[in-house]
């Protein structure tokens, strides 16, 4: 399959459920590490009516998760509702090296100030490196280390792996959501949609020629039926869970099961 | 597919990793709810040289859940690891009603005491109900009403759908563990196995026969590949997360993304 842009869309209302804010903080962890598991490229956080704060506590955990660990005390500052961001389990996704930067390496890095040379990075090396090129300052870029020597000489750069999953606030609806994200194929999980075991070939097909793929997900107090009340943006319907055990499948639930599956459809061989 | 029994395996360690005995009940708790919503019948908790009291806490959390509502007080002594199961999310699955019952209902119900006339068990209704078979006593069965008056009249029975999962501690190791298990078809879970896109065709065909399916999972410490040393047992070594944008997949993780897998073959049209 060709998916080059894999898009998810989770509801605000997500964490709005439990009040244990380490709960809600594992919750979230568990949509980033599912994320990176499947190699999603972006997160859309919908407005479902939930306390604009929820969505605003869903994206700083999971750009914390995304965030490599040497550059996370300089961009997140100390709130209480990052108090328990140490039970999140790390992504050990290859954007988050564990070992000291060699040439050639590609690096998250965070744009520190200009100079007459260009601009000054911190890319978690024992020393701070230079990109010839002017950037814009306090953002997290991707470069790659073209000279590790007295000075650490970086340029804007991607590698072909997984390079974690940006994370955005709508503060749209899903449909108008959705619309501004502009994907090919947009498929919708729900208990009443088709059971995938009927409609596979049918996934399959439609999936072969998209290029940037979507999957909605409900939420606690509503499911995408009532999100959507029959808007029409959905490609695929579809109960990712058929003859399930339990009268709900919660929306981390969701997202793994569904991913998982997809993840299977996308690699078929 | 004919599968009638459907066990899964999880080391003891599973929760070793994490110290905060909330997190290790949340964890415990998703283990428990990806089994319902999967229908699976058994979890056996596998002896992987964890602390005792690992397997006795994931034990413990895991009837907890599968325990209706109504006689949790009863069978579940006040103890301090047993301190956050309010944060555990409830099955919903259909031993588990919440409306008061009628003739003809399923329940699971606790067995009280024995008297001339038979059992009194507790199943959770305004008065205790009467079995005529002398049954032990201390115990959670499955019952059918025959009769709701101003008796209540219940005769040991089971319904069709799915009825929650037993977990079974074992001292054993892993390969002693599905000895005494006797399935007839073993799955290994691994990032060494084979990927499940290239061999979807061969485990479908291994299922088409089997009655009992067990499916193993490896723990924070050790891959199964490393727990098994080679001892020939498994049928079918699989990687149900090909192209993973992770180094590792938790345990937990696992366990909801390979059962979704498999509940899409064993559902295959």
């Amino acid at each position: 399959m060709g998916i080059k842009h894999y898009t998810i869309f989770i509801p605000a209302s997500l964490t709005a459920e439990s009040k244990d804010l380490k709960i809600k903080t594992y919750k979230v962890g568990l949509i980033g590490r599912t994320a990176a598991i499947f190699n999603v490229d972006k997160i859309v956080v919908y407005n479902d009516d939930a306390d604009p704060r929820e969505a605003k506590f869903i994206s700083d955990i999971l750009n914390y998760m995304d965030t490599p660990q040497y550059l996370r005390k300089k961009v997140f500052p100390i709130k209480k509702e990052l108090k328990h961001v140490g039970i999140l389990p790390p992504l050990r996704s290859p954007h988050h090296p564990t070992e000291m930067p060699v040439q050639g390496d590609y690096r998250q890095g965070l744009t520190l100030k200009r100079t007459k040379k260009g601009t000054v990075v911190d890319i978690g090396a024992d020393k701070l490196a230079l990109c010839k090129e002017k950037l814009s300052v306090n953002k997290i870029l991707s470069f790659k280390i073209t000279k590790l020597a007295k000075e650490i000489i970086i340029e804007p750069d991607k590698p072909e792996v997984y390079w974690g999953y940006d994370t955005i606030v709508s503060n749209k609806n899903l449909y108008d959501s959705i619309r501004a994200t502009k994907p090919d194929v947009v498929v919708s999980t729900s208990r009443f949609g088709e059971p995938i075991t009927s409609i596979l070939n049918e996934v399959e097909h439609k999936l072969k020629k998209a290029k940037h793929l979507a999957i909605l997900f409900g939420g606690p107090y509503s499911g995408l039926h009532d999100i959507l009340q029959g808007q029409k943006i959905v490609d695929i319907d579809v109960n990712t869970v058929p003859k399930q055990g339990t009268k709900t499948v919660r929306t981390e639930e969701a997202v793994l099961a569904t991913l998982s599956v997809f993840n299977l459809i996308l690699n078929a061989e």
